[in-house]
C-alpha cells in the first residue's frame, strides 16, 4: 500500500529498477526531487532524456559519444598503432585517469559469456577487426581478470594473432600498495609467474 | 576529464547530486538508463516530471498526495479523534506497516532546529492547530528520538496541551527483539523509566 499518490509511488519504483537502489534510497531519492522546484526537476528529468536521445556510439572506438568521432579518436597527439581493447566505457574512464596510455580504445561493450548468451557476435569484435589496417601494431586486451574476461581475451587473441599484430594482455599481479600477506593464491602465483627484472 | 560526451556526463552528475549516490554508483545508473530503449527512458523521465507537477499536499494532513484529500484522510474508518503527529511522509508509510494505528496523521515536513534555522514557523505546526476542533481528543506525537524531534515534541506539546487535548509521546525503550548488552545507556535509561506492568 502506498500513501503518497500514484505518481510519487511510480517513481519510487522508478528508482529502485536502477542498479544498486533499494527500496529505503528510492524513496530518498524521489523525496529530495519532491523538495526541488519544478524547474530543477525539470531540469533532471530533461538531462535523462537527453542524454539517451543523444547517445552515439564513436564510430571509430564504440564509445559512448555525443559526437560521431570521439574526442579521443579524434585527438591527433594519440598514438593510432596501439589500440586498448575494454569491455565497457568506464574502463575507459579508469585507464585514462592512470595517465599511462597515449593509444586509442576499442569498447567491445560485454564480454563473452556463453553462460548469459553473449557470444563473440553480441559484442563489437567485428569493429575491432575492421580497424586492423597496416597502421596498427599492438592490441593490449585490458578485459577484466575474470572468466568472462579472460575468455573473451583469448578469442581475440587467437582471431587476431594470425594477421601478424602483436597483442598483449595487462599484467596480473599484486596491486600497488598491496601487502603480500593478504593477495589470494592465484593472484600471487600470477606475480611470480610475471616478475620482471628490476 | 570526460571521455563520455557532454550529456552522459551531465546526467552522471545529477544522479550524483541525489542523496546517497557517489560517483561509481551515479555512473552505472547512467550507464543502466543509456543500455535500455528511448521509449523506457522517456516513460523514467517522465514519470520524475510527472511526479513533481503533480505532487500536492493533502489539505488535512499535509502529506504529500496527488488529491486534495488523501486516501488515509478521505477514509471514513480512520479515526478523527486520535492525530498522530510525524516529521516526514516516509514515517506515515513506517506506522502504517505496523498496522497498529487506525486514526489520522499530521505530517510537519522536518523538526525545529535552530541550529538549521528551522523555527516553529518553517514547518506544519500551525496546519495542525487549525485541525483541533472538538472532535480531536489525542495527539500522538511521531517525531524523531533525536534532539530535533524532541524539541518539536515539546514545542508542540506546551502549544495544545492548554487547549485540553491529551497529548502523548511514542515510547522509547529496548528494539524488539534488541539485546540488552547491545542497547545504548541512554536506551536503557528509557526502557527502565518508562518500563510497564505485566
Amino acid at each position: 500500500m502506498s500513501v503518497y499518490g500514484a505518481s510519487v509511488t511510480k517513481l519510487i519504483e522508478k528508482f529502485e529498477s536502477l542498479p544498486g537502489v533499494g527500496h529505503k534510497s528510492a524513496e530518498r531519492m524521489a523525496f529530495f526531487l519532491m523538495r526541488k522546484s519544478e524547474d530543477e526537476v525539470r531540469d533532471f528529468a530533461q538531462a535523462i532524456y537527453d542524454a539517451r536521445k543523444q547517445l552515439k556510439f564513436c564510430t571509430v572506438c564504440q564509445n559512448m559519444s555525443d559526437k560521431d568521432v570521439c574526442d579521443i579518436c579524434a585527438n591527433a597527439s594519440r598514438s593510432r598503432s596501439v589500440i586498448c581493447v575494454v569491455q565497457e566505457p568506464k574502463d575507459v574512464q579508469a585507464i585514462e585517469r592512470s595517465r599511462e596510455f597515449d593509444g586509442t580504445y576499442h569498447v567491445l561493450h560485454g564480454a563473452i559469456s556463453p553462460m548469459n548468451g553473449v557470444g563473440p557476435d553480441d559484442i563489437r569484435i567485428k569493429e575491432l577487426l575492421a580497424r586492423l589496417n597496416g597502421d596498427v601494431n599492438e592490441i593490449i586486451i585490458a578485459t577484466n581478470s575474470d572468466v568472462e574476461g579472460e575468455a573473451t581475451a583469448m578469442y581475440i587473441a587467437r582471431l587476431i594473432k594470425p594477421l601478424g599484430v602483436k597483442v598483449t594482455r595487462i599484467a596480473r599481479g599484486l596491486p600497488v600498495g598491496g601487502d603480500l600477506e593478504y593477495a589470494d593464491d592465484v593472484t600471487l602465483g600470477a606475480a611470480l609467474q610475471h616478475r620482471v627484472e628490476i
